[in-house]
Order: C-alpha cells, then structure tokens, then sequence
C-alpha cells in the first residue's frame, strides 16, 4: 500500500469506528479509559524503555536538553498520565444532551441534541502525553482519533498506542477508535489534513510552523490555538495590593505557558504609584523589564521596548510595560498586539470593568484576576485539548464539550407542514 | 487601486466598522433595521428600475425564464424584504447574554459572553433579497458583512446595497458596516475568502459548484450548506394515516427547497399496505416514483431507481422509493448516501423512535414530522442564513446566535492562580 491507501484506510477505519463510538454507552466509555489506564500501569516498563528509544536517538541527533526534558517519560509522568485519564471518567458524558426543547405553533417539538463530532485528526509535537490526554478525551466525548505526533517520539507513542488499544479492545471498542499514525513520512500530514470524507476536524498542537502550515493546506475544519501575547491593564482606579499582587502572578507564576502575561499596560494616574513596588518584585525574581519611555522615566536600569517586543511571546521571565494615557488606550494597544488569547484589566471602578469586559475581543476577558487562570482546569472543564483562539465553533480552553456539535430534533405526531 | 487592493480596503474598513458595531446597543441596530426598512420602501420605483436593468441584461444573456424569475423584484418581493427586516427587529440580539456564570473553587467567577464573529463575508447566487436578508441578520448580531452576489443582479444588489448604507447612516453607524462588492471580477471572490486578517467567517449561499470552490480556496472558516438529500423512513411500526400524510407532505408541499424528502424508505413489513395508496397519492400530484425491484412489484408503471438516483437531489417532483428489511437497513442506507441534513422516521414504536434519534448522524433527525419543517422559521430561530451541513459550529439552520460566538468572561477580586 502506497501512503495515499495507508491514509485512506485509517481514514476509513476511523469513520467506521465513530459510528461504533457515538453510540457507545457512558459506562462502556468509562470501562475503556480504566482499561487503558491499567494498561499504562502494567506496561510501564515497556514505555519508559520505548521513551529511553526516542531520548537516545534525540541525543544523537543533537536536540537541546530542554527539548529532551519534554520529551521524556519517568514514572511520574506515566502516573500524571494515568491520574488525567481517572479525571476524564469523573467528568460527565456530554454526549446526547438534549437542550431547550419546546412547542413551537405548528405544535412540533424542536430541541438539540449534543453529538459527537465523529473522527478527530491531532497533530501534535514532542510530549508524549498528549497522546493518552487527546485520546481520553475524544473517547469520552465519542469521537474517534487519528493521532498523529512528532518523530523524535514515536517509540513512546506507539507504546502509549498499544496500551490504549488493549483498552478499547478489553471492553470490545473497535482498537481502530484511536490510531496513530506510525510512518514519519511528512506527507502523511498533508494526506490527513486533506481528507474531509474521513476527517471532521483537524487540531494542531504545536509551534507557530506547524500551525500556520495545518491552517494553510487543511481541507478539513481546523480548531487552531496559535499563541498567546496576553496583556493585563492597570487601570487609574486599580487598587494598588490587588494590582501588585495579580500583575507579579500574570508573570512569574510560570513563564512557558500560553497565558503567562506579555504585556502590562499601566494608566498614566497611577503608574507612579504602582511601577517602582512592581518593578522590584520582578526584578528580585530576575524579570527583565523593557519599557516605554515613559516607564523608563519611573523605572531604573531597564531596557527600551520596541514594536516588535509588543507583538512577541517571550514564553520567558521578559516582560514588555507601557504607560498609556487611559481605558481606551489600553484596549487600542490590546486590539492592536494582542493575539485574542486573554487580556484582564485591574480594577476597582464598575464602567470600566464593564467596558473591558464588553469591548475586548479575546478569548478570556478578565477583571481583577491573574491571566494564568485561562485554563480548562482552572474554568472547570476538566480538561483542555487546547486552547482556541478562533472564533468559530470553540474559542478559550476546549474540553469535552469543544469536542461535540449539536444536532436539531424534532418530536412530532403526524405533523405536517401546512 | 488594483483589486487587491481594493479587497484589502474593504477588509480593513470592515474590521473597523467591526468594532463599532460590537458594541452598538440593542436599540441602534433596531434603529438602523428601522431606517433600512424605510429606505426601500421609499426607494422602491429606484429598486424596481435597477431590477429591470439586471432582467433586461439576463434576456439577453439568454437566461431562462426560471433563473429570470428568481432574479426578479416586484412590489410584493419588496414588501417580503421589508416584513423580513421588522421581523428580524423583533428578535432578541443575542450579543452580551452571559451564561454559565459560576462561582470555581478558586474563588474566581467563570461565564461565557455572547458575542459577534466580527466579518463575515457571504457569496451568494441569484436572488438579490439575499442582500437585505444577510445584512440584517448580520447587523442584529453585531457582526460587520461583505456581500459578493452574483454578477446578474448587480444593478438589483447595488440599489439595495444603497437603502442599507443610507439606513445604517442615518443613525450614525458606519455605512462599511455593510459593504457590496461592486467589480464583476471573478478573482474578487478568491481574495475575499483568503483574507483571514480581515475576515473571520465565509458563508457560500448557491449551488454545489460555488460552494465546492469556496470550500477548496478559503482560508477562512466557512460555514457551508452543501445540498440536502433527505429521507423519510416509515417503520414497519408506523400509524398508516400518519405515514401518508407525513410522507406526502415531506415531498409535495414544495419541490425545490433543500428539506424536501427525496428518498422514501419503507419497513417491507408494512410495505403492501402503505405504498399502493400512498403512491395513488404522489401520482395525482404528478410526483414521477422510482423504485427497487421489491418496490415494483407492487406499484405499477413505475420506473426502476438507479444508484445514481440514490444520490441524487432532485428539486423536482420526483422520488425514489426503497423497501428496506427493517430500522436497521434504513439507517444504512442513510448513512451511505444522505447528505445529512434531515431525515424523518415514521413509527409509534417508542425504542426504534430512540434508536433513529441518536444514531442518524444529520443536521436535523425528527419522529413522525415532515422534513419540510427544517426551516429557521419552523424550529423559532426567526430567520436564518443558511442551513449548515456542516459539523463545526453550527448544524442545521442558522439563526442570529449561529452568527455569534462565546468568550469566556472571569471575574476576581485579585486573585492570582497559586
């Protein structure tokens, strides 16, 4: 079989298997995440020597240490792993919900009914976790998966794979409920993002590149979280305990992660009063600082910001400041750089919460809270396949439900339309 | 100004007027629909004169007199738009509904907020009170539109594109809100669906060639509404009278709309007592029938249904007629050839009612109705733009809140994630 047919059968074994999956009780969903579960448990062995696999052929092909911390499985990870697939089975079956059904004058009954999506297709780079992460949740939510994840870890996923498959078929699923694609042929990406028969939706995980190709070449509808240039505003009538407190956590809680701060804008009223305290808490945890100039007027020793800094994602203990002359200059700067993941604004004054929260356009708006709470676990999802900044169909962290669509009923009696 | 160029300008005066109008009040956008809706009443001779230049062209292009009288205006067509803008005023704007807000262990508040898309660019055939209609819809739901009609209408969408921009400035909203394509230029339509940083939705509205060509060029989300091969299925467990008049109706009360059934599956064990009076019926009504062999041997002169038929939408007083073994063999069928948009299954038998709402996979499933009320009037959406066949954000008609999204509002009181 050439790479065109090895697709197409995936692609159709998946489609099979989502019919299988959609009608799948939430008890037996459940007993197939414990199975897999247990899988990991036993086989642990056998992935952390598949994991050892991948790290030694990474060493020799010379990736950096932190690439290869990513990379690896130990046995916390394993039992991180597992834990998130428990959590998954607590979380309720969102599948078959029916919603607002009523009479309408004609005296049928309309209502929707939350369905499966049916076959998901992730692309996904380096952690192998992800592959147990994305798998629990498209079963949950009764869709089938085509994994597809990076090449410096395929040992470890095909043995997270083989676990999950030994779930599904200890409880009678189809194996082909979750397939992961084990050639490295790049075109296999190409293929699967192309194949809207098979596939109902594509999520990339990953950097900028592969996103940014994904979206590009995709036929199939994407749910993409590009990156997260987040800002939080210091309002003049911010309280100045809060302000500290919330702006220092936006920043230094963690630094790696997508909803980590980029950008404090701070109203001219009160930068005085709040920069100097804030700056030498950032500084004391080794932040550096790149301000306007008129922060440079009120703070030492930092670095000039430039334009390019507003439109950059450290993803590091940096930090961009810019004193702005009100409300609605910080949220021009906002709807200029920001790239719609989330923004929150500090303070005590009602309109211009209410403003913010009305008027900015990301994902998350947020008032007087710490951007790092954007998160599935945080707002209770339970769990996130990612976070969108689309605007279609699932924007913010997406869980079981981003994974679902809703489909009209209509209850009736012989009804006929007149 | 080449015609990139151009693109990019209205691209970018649409992200602007975007914003104005996301946070338009309830009562501005009623005002402006108000204003729109005097507009062409007053401007009615104006809008009749640009039709009769579009029909004039179409005569002499050739155009058959079906496709001329879809094209043309006239004093009641006009009222139908005016009656569609007041209805559309009489809705609730979704924009700003908050839902779901809870308070999470945190401490922080987690909710979602309703709001627009931003633009949305709609490509759409023929009938030009699709440029009243979609830009109402649009406007009620905050969003800023791009119409590209066809070129046959043009005189016909530019008069009134006109009645709208005068509406929309009459109350101090940004005439961009609303923009008409003027240029002919087919690789107009190419930009627009490419432009990502300025458009955030494309939704084709016209036959299965434009949308096919839209669907393979965007690169930006598309909400799509391919064709509608709907089935109706009449259990061995259907109530006779119930099963012809719903099957009667599903065919007969309009030929070419996208829910009208196609397909008519009948239970054989019920077959000799429903077909021969049904197709009595559909005969009388001129309804040309196509069965399988089983289906022929008990109607007589008519012809034998091919596997093309199975596939094929009519639009047309025709129908294909299959006796299937049971509930089983009708939802085979449907998952082979339906184009999932309705299918509609005729029994009293509680658990085949079940089993056929949650395991036919289309945008509308209904027990004992006629397909015909799939329809954005019929289920209480008010109006709708399109009927998604698609999976992704929305499925069956799209009303007002298939035009929004949801942002994800959190609301602290300093907290910091620990």
């Amino acid at each position: 079989m050439n790479l065109h047919e090895q697709m197409q059968q995936i692609g159709k074994q998946a489609r099979e298997a989502a019919k299988v999956l959609a009608r799948a009780r939430s008890n037996l969903k459940n007993e197939a995440l414990e199975a897999i579960a247990q899988a990991l448990e036993q086989q642990h062995e056998q992935l952390l020597a598949a994991n050892a696999k991948d790290l030694e052929a990474g060493k020799t092909k010379g990736l950096d240490s932190a690439l290869l911390d990513r990379l690896a499985l130990n046995e916390s990870r394993i039992a991180g792993m597992i834990e998130g697939l428990r959590q998954i089975i607590a979380l309720p079956d969102p599948i078959g919900e029916i919603s607002n059904l009523k009479y309408r004058p004609s005296g049928i009954q309309v209502g929707k009914m939350r369905v499966p999506l049916g076959v998901v297709g992730i692309i996904y780079e380096s952690r192998p976790n992800v592959t147990a992460d994305a798998a629990a949740l498209c079963l949950k939510s009764g869709n089938a998966t085509i994994l597809r994840g990076g090449s410096e870890v395929i040992h470890s996923n095909q043995a997270i794979a083989s676990c999950i498959q030994a779930g599904l078929t200890a409880v009678g699923l189809p194996s082909t409920a979750v397939q992961v694609i084990e050639t490295t042929d790049r075109a296999a990406v190409g293929k699967l993002i192309r194949m809207s028969k098979y596939v109902d939706v594509i999520i990339p995980r990953g950097g900028k590149g592969l996103i940014e190709r994904v979206t590009d070449e995709a036929r199939v509808p994407v749910i993409k979280h590009l990156h997260g240039i987040c800002h939080t505003y210091i309002d003049d009538k911010a309280n100045i305990e809060k302000a500290i407190a919330v702006a220092y956590n936006a920043k230094t809680q963690r630094y790696g992660t997508c909803n980590t701060m980029e950008t404090l804008l701070v109203a001219e009223g009160i930068a005085a009063e709040v920069l100097p305290p804030l700056a030498e808490k950032y500084q004391a945890a080794g932040v550096e600082l790149r301000g306007c100039p008129a922060t440079k007027a009120l703070l030492n020793n930092i670095k000039t910001v430039t334009n390019e800094d507003w439109e950059t994602e450290y993803l590091a203990p940096i930090l961009s400041i810019r004193i702005v002359a009100d409300l609605e200059a910080a949220m021009a700067h906002i709807s200029e750089y920001s790239s719609q993941h989330t923004e929150s604004i500090i303070t005590e004054d009602w309109s211009s919460a209410r403003r913010f929260l009305n008027e900015v356009d990301s994902s998350s708006v947020m008032v007087n809270a710490s951007t790092r709470f954007a998160d599935g676990f945080e707002y209770g999802l339970g769990a996130e396949i990612g976070i969108s900044t689309d605007k279609i169909h699932a924007r913010g962290p997406v869980g079981l439900e981003g994974l679902t669509s809703q489909k009209f009923i209509v209850l009736g009696d012989g009804h006929i339309r007149e």
